[in-house]
């Protein structure tokens, strides 16, 4: 069963991991929002790309979710001792990922081949898609003014009203031709519980992509990242609160209209599911919180039999 | 007493950072040798630049004269885990002072200006001047064809034998402003004890450096890199050799001909004190092997001394 996912950081590599683990080899596709991409010091960092990288190949720090394990920090010591501000934390082992991306880059590489061929070094057998090829930016609306998203998310710690979205750049982006083979050649494609306005958000922004995801024969299946009016992870339920949507399952449902085929909740919100219905899908309540590996290939497991079973 | 060295690695280090023990803070410039500059990975690496800072700052490997103290490889690892060839060892906290320099030669600026800041930030008192702002390579035409500097040096282990030195880029670049300042205005100008070919060597090589020493008021004196016919350090006996020089402190002399006032020897090499004078210079036989912080000191105040000595 041909599987594309599309993904943010750690609650899509999360799932994604679970998806690798109930799939033959090769079988998953992952698409993954690179709007948070930036360049500190120089370097091209995609910390979605590289989280889901990481973690399909079990490579990623268990404490963090994001990251290596095994880290070290002595290079970031030593750009504190000329002075730089190192509030983004780059490990020394999580550099060479960087710097080999920036080099393949700067020689006109892809960021898909150059995806592709870290990943491949790496074991990960499924692909990993970056979204798009250009550069695109989340830049977040807030009363302290306009704020790059990692100055916003690491930084500043998500401590600020987001009141809008500006996604700079994606107007001139596309979703590759990688992406738009996974999409249309899936046999089911699964929303993972990712943050549906900076995660998931600039991936269906993309021109062209909400028709490629209409036109894909595949049944299409979302995982709420909602559970009992809180976001599993991050900021999502104060943005989603911020922006004027309803903080729950149904509001994410909601801002997928039209896209999806089936949600899937948590039993906590199995009370929405009529209110979810109406919104033209079906819904499977479950348990939706991935605490471990074995978790995240049952839910992924649910996720796929549910979406295959939602198919002509 | 404003002195101007010119250095290559790490034995141009070692005499530079006694000349630093010998005078007022900022006294000391030392224009430093950037043709074995290279980019792995894209990266801007410049060898003896950072041998000389680090050496200068304190804060170098003392047990192999280049590299930091307390560095760790973590990056390395995981670039070999890329699949990378890692014959180069960039250190974790050396890679802080080649993302910096990169990221900031990106910007526009000079190398000589981002060598200031880095040097600065890590408390050099004086002033560390790259030979040019332009890019030279140093090829070395072997039995196994051309190499890189760093190929040479770093790969295959100086095994190879040298039958000539070509400076690419050298026609198109010029000794800097700075350079140009620091030997105008030195009151004695120090050549240390490095490789005469392929580290002095680019030095003397830019075209106006030679017309500039020439002009500078101050006495040139050379501190001679060889010892009782072998190298200090490094390969400059075996590359004397085959490039048909003589092997000797005569040897390195005759090749400063022209642009000294006075050589300094060890005491092995006394007895050719004579034919070393014949060269047009002075010479100083004295214990040049500096062991220790204490032997770089007193040889610099004795080559300092000897140097005023010459002065009209």
């Amino acid at each position: 069963m041909k599987v594309c996912a599309l993904a943010g950081g750690v609650g899509g590599a999360k799932l994604s991991v679970g998806l690798q683990d109930a799939l033959a080899p090769g079988d998953l596709s992952v698409v993954v929002n690179t709007a948070d991409d930036f360049d500190p010091w120089g370097l091209r960092v995609c910390p979605d790309l590289d989280t889901v990288m990481y973690t399909l190949a079990g490579v990623a720090n268990p404490e963090t979710g994001w990251g290596l394990v095994n880290e070290s920090f002595a290079f970031l010591g030593m750009l504190s001792g000329y002075g730089e501000n190192t509030w983004f934390k780059l490990g020394d082992r999580d550099l060479a990922t960087h710097v080999l991306r920036t080099q393949k880059l700067g020689a006109g590489e892809t960021l898909t081949g150059v995806t592709a061929e870290l990943s491949r070094a790496l074991g990960v057998p499924g692909r990993i898609l970056p979204m798009c090829d250009e550069k695109v930016s989340t830049l977040l609306k807030t009363p302290a003014g306009l704020l790059e998203f990692q100055e916003y998310f690491v930084r500043r710690r998500q401590g600020d009203e987001v009141l809008g979205v500006d996604l700079k750049g994606i107007e001139d982006a596309r979703p590759t031709e990688a992406v738009l083979e996974a999409v249309s050649g899936a046999d089911v494609i699964v929303f993972c519980p990712s943050n549906p306005v900076v995660s998931l958000g600039p991936i269906l922004s993309l021109p062209g992509m909400r028709g490629a995801l209409a036109a894909a024969p595949a049944p299409k299946v979302a995982v709420s990242p909602i559970v009992g009016g809180k976001a599993l992870k991050g900021p999502a339920d104060r943005m989603l609160s911020s922006l004027g949507h309803a903080v729950s399952s149904t509001g994410v449902a909601a801002m997928y209209e039209g896209l999806l085929d089936g949600m899937v909740v948590d039993r906590a919100d199995e009370d929405e599911g009529e209110d979810i219905e109406r919104l033209g899908m079906r819904v499977l309540a479950t348990d939706a919180v991935m605490r471990d590996r074995p978790d995240r290939g049952r839910l992924a497991r649910e996720v796929l039999e549910f979406g295959a079973g939602l198919g002509a």
